[in-house]
């Protein structure tokens, strides 16, 4: 592959990237793909190639400000050229799939964002598809960003250390307050046929990722009840506005078990007033407590059962050491990162696995079964809040 | 009713006061009967009478630290004694039903620890009688103390008012740890025929109380997951000690819905490794929300959502301005008021009421209500997590 | 001495208090004298006997509340009365050292609120006195409550055991906002004449014995500057109300060296709005940091330098183990404590003091030592912030 | 200007950057540089030209991570190029002066870290050069990053439209750790020779100017005290490595006046264990109080005097909402931003200074004052703490 002409290449291998969506997840994508190798030494050097998107104008426009060099209006083509190694699928989830099916055909690495699918049958075959291209090479990888929080992280390794003990309880809820507002219009995100659910999909679905993630466990069961309080919206801020339908949920919230045994609670709301980003995760173990909001994002509360009694408390630790994962990269102590740094690290270890021909982690898999969690909920909400329980089958799928 | 000889009676009226249990109950209860009237203008002063319990020896003790100037080891006798006017029941869940009924019985006014009683059943016959008792103008009230936390207080008045709109969401959780060591001894507190439950009955019906309470309103179903951690426990600390089984929930939590439409997810738990007295409320309704958790207790959280955006933040109200509920009997603001308060202001309360011939609150048939709901937790609980309905009559239960 | 005949006294030995004011400082001692042996095993049982104050209407009626059987309108009859063993000076400060000294000459064990003294000469009097008075087996304390919050106890005792290593900065203030409005009235504690100084006796005074006793060390020399925000006010909240004279300091700031040779900031002002009554404490060690906030008063941060870097943190220890200081005589982890509490924990070492023969902490020379800072701090303030050392002599001052 | 080939110009017009210093410092900027267009729209692209460094394998292997085309080991040859709109001088404080003196006779604009110069002679020179050079069309600004913070920025804004009425206190604070372990090697920022001074320039300084900043106010002069509490220190972590002395401040305190009367107390240290990057500001004003702390640097505290004060509390403003300061650039509300955006937004500011033809702020001038502030601080602390004016002169220092 031929080097960006304008990018010092400090491994001496670079990658084309081709972006579909060019909004929010656009944006952020496209600061991690410019910025990954200024602070980790990554296999291979991302080069922005092309970016995709439906209206022209628009897309030329954003492809200016991010700096993509080229652009294309129709993502099969975008998937298809030469010089785009990696397909990055940023649009919403209703197109997912069958991008992400013609990427992998097309030879490329895949990052998808999150939700994996709209549909548990989209996503058993994406993940079907993945595992094929996988002994092919390919490597693809679904966006829980969230994962790549230092806080949380840390919080997967003290798990996995033993430093909670065995895992009793867990308390997970995202909350969000922007759809408080009933005069607050109509978006894709209020519409199951682009967006497959509401808060369920969009944020519940990293609050189940991150607690498995950092438990290195999976629920095995729910018992679910949804909410949708308001039923129309305006379709845009203009008074008068025609109203549309909100065929989606606003709040979903579920008891769950771990397969270990864990207990737990998850909430998912956009009607939390007051609440901008709070993903908090709560949990209880035989030896000592993690507490994390992401609205601290670079703090992380640990209660050690194994402190003197007299001298115990919930520790606030800045999760800006230089120990602490991935912040080794950037500045010291105490100088804290943001919402975008979850996807450079994303973005980071993706790149990592490519250079290192392993599968990426959460590959497609995972995404798949997260949304087996999420329409397990949807069945037991649908079902008097009866239990539910969720496949435990870590076998990946391939067209039986 | 002779003025005792030792206090000076500002109102010039006194009554006796009975009480049945010594232990922390007992202490806190005693602390509240010999101060209340020092801080608050009741119409009544209360004037400690005698103090029963089974051991002599023990109670003596009790009672000459806590200032009775007279024991009974029967509590028969003593809730017939003539210089006791209100009988105070602070003694395990299995003999509050009977102390109470005999004590309406005496012609006694009655307050009696929660929760009101280790059955529906046992509830119901005494929210009978004390129904069939108010109309002698006896009055019997249940020690939801919670409610009597000033922030509490506030937080009912500014939901009463309001000031948070339409109430959309509530998370409720009490969470303490002190069984989080397997090692620590079995107790009253986790033998079913005693205590009637474990974390639901002690602590749960707390978090029922308070969020109905605040709310106005009243949990009319549920969901529920329940959980024994540690099945079996020594019988002392000491090494050796023979084993005793658990036979109570160490955790409940449970989906609801209130009447008025809120969705809400609760918890109790006594394994929260670092969470000591946790009771926490979070509110969110279309105009703000509240938060608020016992381990701070002097404050209340509150998000107004008139607020310009751009200013707009979750208020750490410090709940010690003399305009807020309880507090201008205390001190100037910031100087923190203690758990012990709660009893202080909840004796108040009932003396006032008795003083004004009215019921006081939370009744009996309040009590009775929250038996109802921890009846439906564990019914679901014992029926896959089954959506479990709880009674909405607000009719008191005369036997029919 | 006769046995109260009201109060059961389980140690066998009672001793009479009389009591001079009974405003704000009077409710809050009358409590602790009328609770201290419900919860401590002290040696003497306080009985309350007589209660001093000018105007015979407001005292009888505060007696009344208080639970003081008698009343005296003239100090001097009051310290010299046979049934008084304990005198409690609760006035302003300008008639502290007349009515100390009366009482020590009368024989009388003597509790003197804080500042001692309004001037450096009157408490080098007072220290004098008291320690001829504890040669006779008489004891003299001053009120330094704070000392006895449970958190400010801990803390000493960890500094003391050397878990902050050397002691290398400080930063002490205390905020209140109840001056902040211009409209509020005067009081005598804006009146040089009644109570010597503005925030700087009223509440630096706080700040400084409090540093002061958790490090266990003293002030060698101060550089300060004092500031009067406000310099009229109206004599009432009456509308048209005629103005008066603020001559008192609205605020203080000062830099001072402890003896041991760590560097500190103190500041005290009642115009920080917002701020109630945040006695603040942060210290830093070669070891490891403490933080305290009284409008947080049950919570001690405390940074661990030993610590594992990745896991360590301030942790917010609650300070409501049974192992902490005064806490084992109160309720389980997690119920909270409040401000009275202080006064009740300050008279139950006062009256083990008198029971075991020996000088309580902090006798008449600490405040003695605090009022020449205090003094130190005013000289500094009118002579251009130059450096004002504080004599560390430890001897107590005899009339040389 | 040429374009840069590779760099898709949005403006229409670029602008060549060279850089000495790659360092911490430098590496944030260079991040900067690289990402400020593709957030802000800004009249000039940033075209990274040349990096400069002493030493040429380290800054090529520099240039190479950080995305500069070019190196220079000689900063004479950089500021003298003609692909080199920009100078930006990312070096120990020994050296500004000489490159921005020499930079801005070369006629480029220059970007200079703080602090300005280490002494107040050199920043005289250099805010005399910068205003001479105005005169040319160039600009000047100092690197006061914290200025940029959002929640800084909307501090300033809040004091600006008087919500905060009269300002009359103010407590700010630097605190950090890494030097509280005295095996910490020596490193140039212990070297007077080379840093100017100790905790002073390094962090004071910062805390001076985000102070100012926020009030709008100067400090008009101050009473300090000084402490360096390890003397010697190793040349390097290798056991038994040779001592070097540390000849500046580890911590500095002060007592300050601001020329509208508030009153303030500053605190520099690198001795805080625990405290990692706490630039803390605290400011009550006759309407208002507010709090900042850097290590929550996405909150600030606001208590607005008027309200209700049965609902008035300190509110943690998330200052992440779209009409927040900077916010709009970036993500939603509730995805947090970082250290390093502090960067990207001055050199947006920067960038818009010199594309509409203005001087930016903070300007050389500034930084001079900034600097007179330390010294004072330095002589008080010399003196006994005796009080030092700082010369409140607003005029520009053209060579008398």
């Amino acid at each position: 592959m031929p080097m960006s002409p304008s990018t010092p290449d400090p491994a001496g291998v670079s990658i084309g990237v081709g972006m579909v969506g060019h909004a929010f997840m656009g944006a952020v994508h496209a600061h991690a793909w410019r910025s990954v190798h200024r602070f980790f030494d990554v296999p291979l050097v991302p080069r922005l190639a092309v970016l995709g998107g439906r209206d022209p104008e628009r897309t030329k426009a954003a492809a200016a400000k991010q700096g993509w060099p080229d652009v294309e209006t129709d993502w099969a083509t975008l998937v298809a050229r030469d010089d785009v190694g990696i397909v990055d699928i940023c649009t919403p989830g209703d197109s997912h799939a069958e991008i992400a099916l013609a990427a992998l055909a097309a030879g490329k690495h895949v990052l998808c964002e999150k939700p994996l699918a709209n549909s548990v049958a989209e996503a058993e075959e994406m993940a079907a598809a993945a595992e094929r291209a996988a002994a092919n090479g390919q490597r693809a990888m679904v966006g829980f960003n969230y994962r790549r929080v230092p806080a949380i992280a840390l919080a997967r390794k003290m798990v996995a250390e033993g430093r909670l003990g065995t895992i009793r309880q867990v308390r997970a809820a995202y909350l969000q307050d922007w759809l408080a507002d009933p005069a607050t219009p109509m978006t894709w995100r209020l519409r199951r046929d682009k967006a497959g659910s509401g808060a369920l999909g969009d944020i519940a679905a990293h609050a189940v990722d991150t607690a498995q993630f950092v438990l290195g466990d999976r629920i095995s069961g729910v018992s679910a009840m949804t909410e949708t309080f308001v039923r129309e919206r305006p379709l845009s801020w203009e008074p008068g506005s025609a109203l549309g339908e909100v065929d989606v949920d606003d709040c979903a919230v579920f008891l769950a078990r771990f397969a270990g045994g864990a207990v737990a609670t998850f909430e998912a709301t956009r009607f939390a007033l007051g609440r901008k980003n709070a993903l908090r995760l709560e949990i209880n173990g035989s030896r000592g407590s993690l507490a994390f909001d992401f609205e601290s994002m670079n703090e992380l509360s640990f209660y050690d059962g194994d402190d003197d009694p007299a001298e115990a408390g919930f520790r606030r630790i800045l999760v800006t050491e230089p120990d602490h994962p991935y912040v080794g990269a950037w500045w010291p102590p105490g100088h804290l990162l943001g919402y975008e740094h979850t996807f450079t690290h994303e973005i980071a270890d993706f790149l990592t696995a490519i250079g290192e021909q392993r599968d990426p982690e959460p590959g497609f898999a995972d995404g798949l079964q997260v949304q087996r969690v999420l329409h397990a909920v949807e069945e037991s909400a649908g079902n008097g809040t009866s239990w539910v329980g969720v496949s435990m089958s870590t076998e990946r799928v391939i067209d039986a």
